[in-house]
């Protein structure tokens, strides 16, 4: 075993049968049902298998796509996915998102400390805010300005937290002889008499051998990462380049001393969309694949946009002219996607070919051979620029295998990846403290 | 296989490791963690074993005991334990109790369409509003007056309904020849603008192999019975007497018949507390190893109280004398025990054993051998007071195994229990129809 530090790595869960809204249609799926969670459990058992430390599972209720070709992007529902796939596991955990502003924090701190003890330490919640009207309208909820969604939040969160330590540590006795199941004074109710929570009671739940569910937090503006800072043990983001990645990591970090924290307590992860095959041409036309003509010629004027020149549809078929990209500056408040995207067209390939490396996507891919990904994964990993990687390929089935197969014994290899789980619970394969309640530190 | 009608039976999940909130004490039981969902998957597999159509869940959140020697009466979170066990069982169907008072229609309709999705058509959720002050604090709600809550809970039960049906029944096409994985058009969201409730949007989930889950309602009150009758497919309830059990089916299946439903498409069922012993002393006895002192010294002026005598503790040890039973007079209003009281003071036993016979609990006790449990079951279904009943034994470990190995044969060999599931759905295994979005019968 290496002594190096280890990167962390986590599955995204953000649609069925893969990222990719086409996934279903990859070789191997058989769509018998949906959302099928025998699927995703396959899936999750896969990732457990090569050790990675989570699942994201992302959420976007009540989404219906515009496409009859896509499947929806919301096909889990977090806290049932949660539980069905901890029950046909062992190791690994998962991360799942429910949103503040249209949920109770009582409901829950029960269900999330539920699954955490049902599962021996093995949950997280991804603790947002949500902040799209159209959600927001399926919970009858109007969505309030983002500065109080996220003054809700912090109460929402502080609640939960507080919800999560009214039982005693020691309160548990089940002592037969004695015959006391429990020392009830030790189970402290909370009053929360906020500006937006209220909440009068406690749970009657002992603490999980991590304590209490890990927090996550997804997302990338200021009040993103003030809140994971302070309050997240990680943070799931979306970097398009290594100097980004080392910059947002490094605010990160800073809100956490700020507050009081070791800052290797909060860990960054950087989003990733691998697609391994045999030759960089191959991963190209596998990618193409899942990408809808009209997609592309939408990305033709996008990349236009971001490199500040006239692109349209008529330039697929060839390369951006070097003059053309030798006019290009990117300033400090360009696109993130700006550089990269100047990067894969500098290199000559065809408009069409620029974007079927998904430069303009929702995060970067890598196309090629298991060493392209694994070069790349390590190169972020050892400048900085993130902790871990969350991995979100086309598809499952397909995919995700060739990642699991290929990808993880080279970065097993170099030392970068564990072999296997060190701990039993998600903190301790995260390497975040045992926590109970509230951080002290920020009270 | 018998042609007689045949009754069904359901287990009572309303505490950890048995009925009784001292269960944890019983031999076969060890508390090393708590709640033990492991333990819930084992008798839940019990009951799945001799045939049990359903398991029910009760929640009363938060609840906090006064006394140190129970276990909380919230043993369980309805969402996550239901689907544990339904990832863990094959055939039982499990009903879920969750509150319209303080959850969302769309949460609520997503979590329990989710489940029986993922469980081939095994979920029903109680509908109930929530009536305690207390409970409610929790989550941070102010309990509404009667008329009001049944008024909302009949707004939320309808947008659930409607949210279940948004996804046309044939919308999923799934079709890789040509792509088209779903036709939208045939999404429709709901628009829902109550006095209580506000939804606008779709789920985008197809029907489980039952439609959608099944409703059941536990009470007693009118409003109860009002909404059952219309809207549920099972009504839980507490019998003390055959005539109040005849009684009472009778009202509800008169609400059905005023709705325009067939009858037969509501079942009531009935509470028992069986304790199956090798003779009636034994099971006396080891019922009264779960009752504290203090229970039955309450219970002594209790009994007094119902019958309109003067008791004390001080009687405990003798029997009533039977010139103050022949004074007791049982009006139409009295308490619904006072009978099933009266009866068997009658048989002569001692007010301490009166008391353990658990004529005054939340359900009627059978003690004795298997016959008697199995010969109150038959004369209570034969007679029509209950299309089936709910068991509640002390000790799911001890108690529920007797009742499944001696209980169980007895009524299968008399032709009112099935041998195996007859359908694969929980609707199947209930006799009530298929159903999608709300019955149109109602509106």
């Amino acid at each position: 075993m290496s002594e190096k530090k280890q990167m962390l790595l986590g599955l995204g869960f953000t649609g069925a049968y893969g990222a990719n809204a086409k996934a279903w249609k990859s070789e191997g799926v058989t769509v018998t049902t949906y959302p099928d969670i025998n699927a995703d459990i396959r899936y999750a058992q896969l990732a457990e298998k090569c050790k990675f430390q989570f699942l994201f599972i992302g959420d976007f209720p009540g989404a219906i796509p515009d496409d009859n070709r896509e499947v929806p992007a919301m096909t889990l529902e977090p806290i049932i996915t949660a539980t069905a796939i901890l029950q046909q596991t062992k190791h690994i955990g998962v991360a799942s998102t429910v949103h503040t502003q249209w949920n109770n924090p009582f409901t829950l701190a029960r269900q999330f400390k539920g699954i955490d003890l049902m599962s021996g330490g093995r949950i997280a919640w991804n603790a947002v805010t949500g902040s799209s009207p159209k959600v927001a309208e399926n919970f009858g909820v109007k969505l309030m300005d983002s500065r109080s969604r996220y003054e809700s939040h912090y109460e929402f969160v502080e609640t939960v937290q507080h919800l999560w330590a009214t039982w005693g540590k020691d309160a548990l006795k089940a002592d037969k002889e004695t015959g006391i199941f429990a020392d009830y004074s030790q189970v402290k109710p909370v009053h929360i008499s906020g500006k937006y929570i209220q909440a009068i009671g406690a749970l009657p739940i002992p603490p999980s051998p991590q304590g209490q569910p890990v927090i996550f937090h997804s997302g990338g503006s200021p009040n993103s990462i003030e809140f994971a800072g302070r309050y997240a043990s990680v943070m799931i983001g979306e970097v398009w380049t290594r100097e980004q990645g080392i910059a947002t990591r490094n605010a990160l970090r800073q809100v956490a001393i700020d507050a009081g924290r070791n800052p290797d307590e909060i860990k960054f992860i950087a989003g990733l969309m691998p697609v391994v095959a045999n030759s960089k041409r191959e991963a190209i036309d596998r990618h193409a694949s899942f990408m809808d003509e009209n997609i592309v010629q939408q990305r033709a004027f996008h990349i236009g946009m971001v490199l500040g020149i006239s692109l349209t549809p008529e330039d697929l078929e060839r390369p951006i002219a070097p003059e053309l990209l030798d006019k290009v500056k990117i300033g400090a408040y360009s696109d993130p996607r700006a550089e990269n995207v100047l990067k894969v067209a500098r290199e000559g390939w065809t408009l069409r070919d620029i974007i079927y490396h998904s430069v303009i996507d929702y995060h970067p891919a890598t196309l090629g051979d298991a060493k392209e990904t694994a070069d790349y994964l390590t190169e972020m990993f050892e400048s900085g620029a993130a902790d871990g990687f969350w991995i979100l390929p086309d598809a499952y089935e397909t995919d995700f295998k060739r990642f699991v197969e290929e990808v993880v014994p080279i970065l097993q290899e170099r030392g970068l990846f564990h072999e296997d789980y060190n701990g039993d619970t998600l903190r301790e394969n995260l390497g975040v403290p045992y926590q109970y309640g509230v951080d002290k530190r920020l009270s």
